[in-house]
């Protein structure tokens, strides 16, 4: 058996059976490998940030590590984007980076870099396997770390020499490492919580990210809050929330400063379950980092990583809520929506979010245009909702890949602005490759409307046809998403109007993806 | 003044005016400076990778850094693999990555990465500037050495509280730092190479890289040739070439370890000039990761980033070859070409080379397919010939790119494998925004069929719709490259057999550009 083999063997027997592939020469005894494990499911992107995504998006909704297969430090570099995007969604994912063999490093060939300094920033674990002996166990210690902490990135390099050598005879196979169990959170930290809770009333805020914002913790909270009026708010970027009727509403803290400052005004008290202290996004001249009033408390019920299910049983527990209390449920109607007239990214969102079909998968990288599709979709059919956690655009269209692959009964639907399309396009091509049932609603604004209103903040105005206009429009030529779709095998239709809209996404729905609308707003 | 103007103001003094572009929020202050700084010329790419393979191109022709504007450590990741590809082609490049404020960094906004981590492995200088006060002396620091040893990477990371603070009051503009000039080859070095060169004769191997392959230096190469029988090769891979008609035919080392073995089989002198000791660009089981035959020796006449004319010209001196010698030049005619009958990359390959115009680029990632055309234009009509330098691809695109703004009076041609192309497809948006005359001959084999051959190479062969056939081929759907690049605003065609590529060619190269043909192989 060969080192290759061995981590073949390794994955599959730890229960990780999806690759998202782009494989160069250094890694061809792997994939000569792969090629004869069927159980291993090997998917193609033809951009290494279309695999690192798409293993995000599986992770997301599996709660278990994909593997992505990609090609030294180069390759490593083109998926390190959607990787630091996983990171900060506290998504599992396996990397295997492929390496020269260890005694060829030394002459510098022209692929050769420095894989570990590369690798740090966006992993939480990275380690360069010795030898085709180490393989197996730096593997399932790569896994192990990938499932601490509800999950994390780890990056294993694999010299070809260690991929192709054969393990030492005798050697047996690794047993599955047990990633330790989620840390709880403490006595004290419970009893602290409810004191806090109880003493301020509305004047608290849970603020739930990660596990918190999904199914017996996420009523947990509700049922929390109906109890003892302590308000609810979601981190602004979250790895994935359960939405829709019949679930806990909850807002997010606004993006804006300006708007966080405001959501979070009358806040005395903060209690943080699975979720981070509020900063700014970005800085801004004279406006704060921190998003919390002067003087408001701050405590920690659980940390992100820890167990918020069991912080919150024992938080309700001491604030004595009996078993079975009701949780918060939306009283308010369905939101209506505009069935003619023009396009606009409010109007794609409403109308979204009224035919959105039971348990859709909703990967929201739609930005200014997409703003209004979360309230819009308060009490819409219950559905997941993945958003871009890390800033690094160009996840939305790899996250539908991953999301996809994962659930392949769920319509899964890209709410995409065509800015941020552009960046890791390329998914619509494994996206037909696989025939995932993925549609696409491309919000064609054509300009990187985010930054205009960046430039507004800063006290500027762009000139015409200057510099700045130049680098934030996406005009001159126009991107037309329904040829550059059907290019990759992707069905295509534009809309321009409410109605025409609603007919094509109705169609989109109806049938099986790939399909994608590019919405002219 | 800004640190943003001051920055601003420091390129255009330092003769950096071009800025291949892709900026995010923080580095709005500095977007709205250049808006009001039309001396330079900013360039939008739809993605990072876009924006660091045109800095190369531009380098590559203009022998002189460009700037990038990149968006933190995400938006410099997306760069990295065309930035490795410029460190190894030693081309100059001014990168410029956006972050944080400084007081923002220690509360781990999303975004937030280790950028210096992330800049060093592709980056000979890399400095995180502390203030406005600071942008405009480490600014010039980073040109500076952009221009050492013939081209280096810097990359300067502004903060954005540098960016948008003003200035001390009275604090004066910084002179432009003048790069030392090229270190010259020894007495010594030069005696030994004369004299290795006496001693062996056709024995005798000078190795040519950079700047050796151009001008004054390869025909003073070509003319020690003529007088002492050494032979000339040049690296596998290089920065540019001029080559055609009247120049000095100069062969490559071939990327196939066994095809560079048995070209320097009975080399017994090995001389560089501006090159390195010649290394097996992958290692493999069995095959020596060094290419030279056993006991050949080794001698250095100008190390790469040394000045090769005047270690040439020492040399001839030396040698006592008079000034106005003779030089190579090729005896043989022109390829011929078939003009009718299947397309393949080798046709593709000698139909290009007859119908060259005179001083095209031609920008090679062709790959596997156009492997054929180095030979066949060795006695094309004068052109540069530009290569994937660093193995990382998705360089070719974005390379013409640099190369067009840089020279917009030539035709650049880019020869462009279809897997390889699709990593940075984005870069035909720009060639259309920029009316770039730049003509892409996509070779679709639909396939990354350097991967195929690997895998025999290891021994295996793909099993039917295995794994290793899912990883490598392209088909399932094939991509459409005219859909893909009309989707882009660029006009596009299929060939299909070598008459419509003639006449499709002859249209793209009579009008101005941008153009694309997809030649079906």
């Amino acid at each position: 058996m060969t080192g290759a083999e061995s981590l073949c063997e390794t994955l599959l027997s730890n229960n990780v059976n999806v690759c998202f592939a782009n494989p160069g020469t250094s890694e061809m005894h792997f994939v000569s490998a792969l090629d004869r494990q069927p159980e291993m499911r090997c998917i193609l992107g033809l951009f290494e940030g279309v695999a690192t995504g798409a293993a995000d998006g599986y992770a997301r909704m599996m709660q278990r590590p994909a593997a992505t297969l990609l090609h030294l430090g180069a390759g490593l570099a083109n998926g390190l984007a959607n990787i630091h995007n996983a990171k900060r969604a506290g998504s599992a994912m396996v990397n295997i980076v492929g390496d020269h063999a260890s005694y060829h490093l030394k002459h510098d060939a022209p692929l050769t870099s420095d894989i570990v300094s590369l690798a740090k920033p966006m992993s939480h674990w990275v380690r360069r396997t010795r030898s085709a002996a180490t393989v197996a166990e730096d593997a399932c210690e790569a896994i192990r770390a990938s499932r601490e902490a509800g999950g994390q990135i780890s990056t294993l390099i694999l010299p070809a020499d260690a991929a192709w050598s054969e393990l030492p005879s005798g050697q047996k196979p690794r047993s599955p490492h047990v990633p330790a169990p989620l840390a709880v959170p403490s006595q004290d930290e419970v009893r602290d919580a409810a004191k806090a809770i109880r003493a301020n009333g509305p004047g608290a805020l849970l603020l739930l990210g990660g596990a918190a914002l999904r199914g017996q913790a996420l009523d947990l909270a509700g049922t929390i809050s109906c109890a003892t009026g302590v308000r609810l708010l979601a981190e602004t970027s979250n790895q994935r929330m359960e939405r829709g009727r019949n679930r806990v509403p909850i807002a997010r803290i606004p993006y804006s400063v300006a708007q966080a400052q405001a959501a979070l005004s009358d806040v005395q008290q903060l209690v943080l379950v699975g979720a981070r202290q509020p900063v700014a996004f970005f800085a801004y001249p004279n406006m704060p980092s921190v998003l919390m009033p002067e003087g408001c408390a701050c405590i920690q019920l659980a940390a992100p990583g820890q167990d918020v299910l069991v912080g919150l049983q024992l938080l309700a527990q001491e604030l004595g809520i009996p078993v079975g209390a009701p949780s918060l449920r939306l009283q308010n109607e369905v939101a209506t929506h505009p069935s003619t007239g023009p396009l606009t990214g409010a109007v794609v969102s409403r109308i979204l979010a009224h035919y959105l079909p039971e348990h859709a998968i909703i990967c929201d990288e739609g930005l200014t245009e997409g703003r209004e599709f979360p309230a819009a979709s308060l009490n819409a059919a219950p559905h997941d909702y993945l958003q871009l956690t890390g800033g690094a655009i160009g996840m939305g269209l790899p996250l539908a890949v991953g999301a996809a692959v994962a659930c392949p009964e769920r319509k899964v639907i890209s709410l995409q602005g065509d800015g941020s399309a552009m960046y890791t396009l390329q998914a619509l091509w494994t996206q037909a490759r696989e025939s995932l049932d993925c549609l696409t609603i491309i919000l064609a604004n054509r300009s990187y409307a985010i930054l205009h209103g960046e430039m507004v903040n800063v006290g500027s105005s762009a000139l015409p046809n200057g510099n700045a206009q130049r680098m934030l429009d996406l005009e001159n030529p126009a991107l037309d998403w329904t040829l550059i779709a059907q290019g990759m095998g992707v069905e295509a239709v534009q809309a321009r109007t409410a109605e025409e809209f609603i007919r094509q996404l109705r169609a989109g729905l109806s049938a099986p993806g790939p399909f994608l609308i590019e919405a002219l707003i």
